[in-house]
């Protein structure tokens, strides 16, 4: 293992962290706050500690797979750890756990928060909460990947390892190239979300953090009632940004490279919108009764399906008190997530398809066990490979869920509450039901509890390998090939 | 489709049933009940029914895999229909499909039941319930096979469609022979309980009831306790056989065949023990405050833990009212279910050992791209083929799973209710939570509930493919190379 080149890999994200934090600083110069003190501390401490790991490159740069993966891991880690310090240096958050998973759901852009109050926090506070969804949601490591000299091989294992969807990193033939686009695309949205919704008069300091919080796809609001209090027009500017965020970037860059056709005729895209639609009406249908109009029944209905499904987790009305049909939706909507490929989380629309496809493989090669099926995405046949990697992934899944499920039952909660509470952090989303639900908080469990859901965020957000990997005793030995 | 030949099955299978169906009328005639004019009738319209259809056999005897599941899922079918007419008939269940969903509960050896009040059934109902589970445990066209005329390899397709387990058939090169080693093993242990049962001082009705209910893992009792009212003798007795139904019988064969080291090395039966002791010491752990006695606590927790892993569904009490934890182990031990090659169902431990096998070698090949690692059985190692047919069968439950509750839920029972109906159908188990608890039972369910409940036992005894496939279009069609 390449420690040295694990560690200044580490150390640039300490760095970039610490440039980050001034911006709280900045917020809280505008408020007066004396908390802008306890940010800028923290800055600059990052800083100078970055900068002094950071002052000698190792002479090896080369970064293998385990060394990308062990990278990403510890990278999320440290950003986490550094970035809750100021939770509790502030007085904010009494316990450094409940700081830890405040920050932890931040970055992995899950939303799920400890607090049943949020409108005591201080700005800078409640900014670098909205802020770290928008750092998390492109990947840190990518942005750090820009700045970074390093090997283009290298570049690739730590790209895979981190970046959301599998096959995010073949848009262009050069990584750096591929991050930049994502970037600018990244970039490009959420100044158009800022600027509607500045323009349809939300106060600037909502708009910004709402963005960061759907640009993200993550879902920590600044009120308590999340976006419950923002009025109609506005609720339905962030239902389509949600939906625009949990879309495939793929389709916008071939939107700006002119290709318009192939655009819309990505299966994936397609599967998404269907299934947003489908849910939303089925779910509207199912609440109708509740509501005096179809107007405000299907705004609500299609608000929380588009945030459940893109795993950004805002809510505009308690859904815990919906009917058992509608939150059944939103649980299966929790599970799928969005479309590979976006800053959403979750098992991804393109996974949920090959499995779907592959299960109408099995059944036609049960009729004719002699016959050869290929399974196809957009037109394009999977490899067999590609397949059982899907496979694996879901294997691993399901074992980490149910493992979780086991471990908070310690804490003697509803069934209901423990498995959605798993569904929504390791699918990033934030809320689930009952005592999890949109007007509750994750406070009340154990400290067990939340460190298998801080670890359940991060696997989740990573894709199940590289945190996966940290806990494996293979990874630590020098020889694992018996 | 070689109709002629599927037909010719079904005749069979109705003879069959006419032929078993003599049994309770037999049960009528000791307590002088008249509900057995009602199975006499049944009984010989079946047989002639039977031998009507049966009368020539059809020229072509062939039958491909196509054929074997469509023979397979329609025998179960048929059987279900034909063995809940006397329910109707004697006027004891007033609704038909009340009527057939007890007896598709009792083929699939599940045990769910739509009654709350078993003891106002008379003798001779409550004996072909639980024979019900004697004849579906071991698999009704097993024994249909030894009996008629039939190509080998026609015999082997329709074998390896309804066998539990995906490795039984090897046990001998001929698959009669398979078949009558099976049935001997299955008869031995039938007969050892039974006689302990009558000497532990068991009522003799009682005593084949239960009996028939743990040889099929199965789980009607005739008591509206299920287990409770017995002895704690009984109860340890009936424990340890549900046990050894569970437990793959390639392992008596093994015994039988003195190869006992090799037997005591499966893989399989290790992990089914170890899981068994595993979580009935930490459920005795965990609900020891409930109880007095060490004793009767590890009595309830192990008879309650082997009953729902074996998917049998006896119960000694009502651990609906357990805490969470016991209940969220218990919830994992029914999707898990009992050994490949038994009576049980459930996704079996072996495909979970080749699971979490799997999920470690997937962690291998992260850090060893290019490495090549095998996974073993028993020191075999499994073809990447075999490994995969495991992968899409765990695709299909789960989605199966998630289908049958997004559709249960539109009946306004809680999710622990319909998590655990689906899981106690799909696995065959029989009780599950909140709703639907050891106490309770599955009448609330609406008509379309019962349906997809129905559909998941069949599914889940026959391992999926068969009875998927009659839902698959291309079943029927002529071509479906397209």
């Amino acid at each position: 293992m390449n420690y040295a080149m694990v560690v200044y890999t580490l150390g640039w994200v300490i760095k970039v962290e610490g440039a980050c934090m001034l911006l709280p600083c900045l917020i809280a110069g505008i408020y007066t706050e004396k908390q802008g003190l306890v940010y800028l501390l923290c800055a600059l401490f990052c800083l100078a500690l970055g900068m002094l790991i950071t002052y000698k490159r190792p002479k090896n740069t080369e970064l293998y797979t385990k060394e990308g993966m062990v990278s990403v891991a510890g990278s999320w880690l440290v950003l986490s750890l550094f970035g809750a310090v100021p939770f509790v240096a502030t007085g904010e958050f009494a316990r450094p756990l409940d700081a830890f998973f405040e920050i932890v759901s931040g970055f992995t852009t899950t939303g799920a928060s400890i607090r049943s109050n949020v409108e005591n926090l201080c700005h800078a506070t409640l900014f670098w909460r909205s802020f770290s969804h928008w750092i998390g949601g492109m990947g840190v490591l990518i942005f750090v990947l820009m700045l970074i000299p390093i090997k283009s091989g290298s570049r690739m294992n730590l790209m895979r390892a981190e970046s959301p969807g599998y096959d995010v990193a073949k848009l262009v033939p050069q990584v750096r190239d591929t991050a930049r686009i994502l970037y600018r695309i990244y970039l490009g949205l959420t100044f158009a979300e800022l600027v509607i919704l500045l323009i349809s008069g939300m106060r600037w300091f909502d708009s910004v953090c709402i963005t960061f919080g759907t640009a993200g796809t993550g879902g920590f609001g600044v009120l308590n009632s999340s976006c419950g209090a923002y009025t109609p027009a506005q609720q339905i500017i962030i239902t389509i940004f949600m939906a625009l965020f949990g879309c495939n970037f793929a389709f916008y860059y071939l939107l700006l490279t002119k290709k318009v056709v192939q655009a819309f005729k990505m299966e994936e895209v397609r599967t998404f919108v269907a299934i947003l639609a489908g849910a939303g009406i089925l779910i509207g249908i199912d609440i109708a009764h509740m509501y005096h109009s179809a107007g405000h029944t299907l705004r609500d209905s299609f608000f929380q399906t588009v945030s459940i499904m893109t795993t950004t987790g805002f809510s505009t009305t308690d859904f815990d008190v919906w009917p058992q049909f509608s939150k059944t939706i939103l649980l299966l909507l929790m599970c799928i997530g969005a479309c590979a490929g976006s800053t959403g989380g979750g098992m991804k629309v393109s996974r949920l398809m090959v499995c779907l496809k592959e299960n109408k493989k099995t059944l036609k090669a049960c009729l004719h066990p002699r016959g050869v099926f290929k399974i196809r995405m957009d037109g394009k046949a999977l490899s067999d490979e590609n397949v059982h990697v899907i496979n694996r992934y879901m294997l691993l899944y399901v074992g980490l869920f149910a493992l979780s499920i086991l471990i908070l039952s310690l804490d003697k909660f509803s069934f209901e509450t423990n498995f959605s509470a798993v569904a929504a952090t390791i699918n990033n989303i934030g809320p689930g039901f009952d005592a999890v639900g949109a007007t509750q908080n994750y406070g009340a469990f154990s400290d067990l509890s939340k460190i298998v859901l801080i670890f359940d965020m991060l696997a989740g957000r990573l894709e199940l390998f590289p945190v996966l990997l940290l806990l494996y005793p293979g990874t630590w030995r020098k020889h694992v090939w018996s």
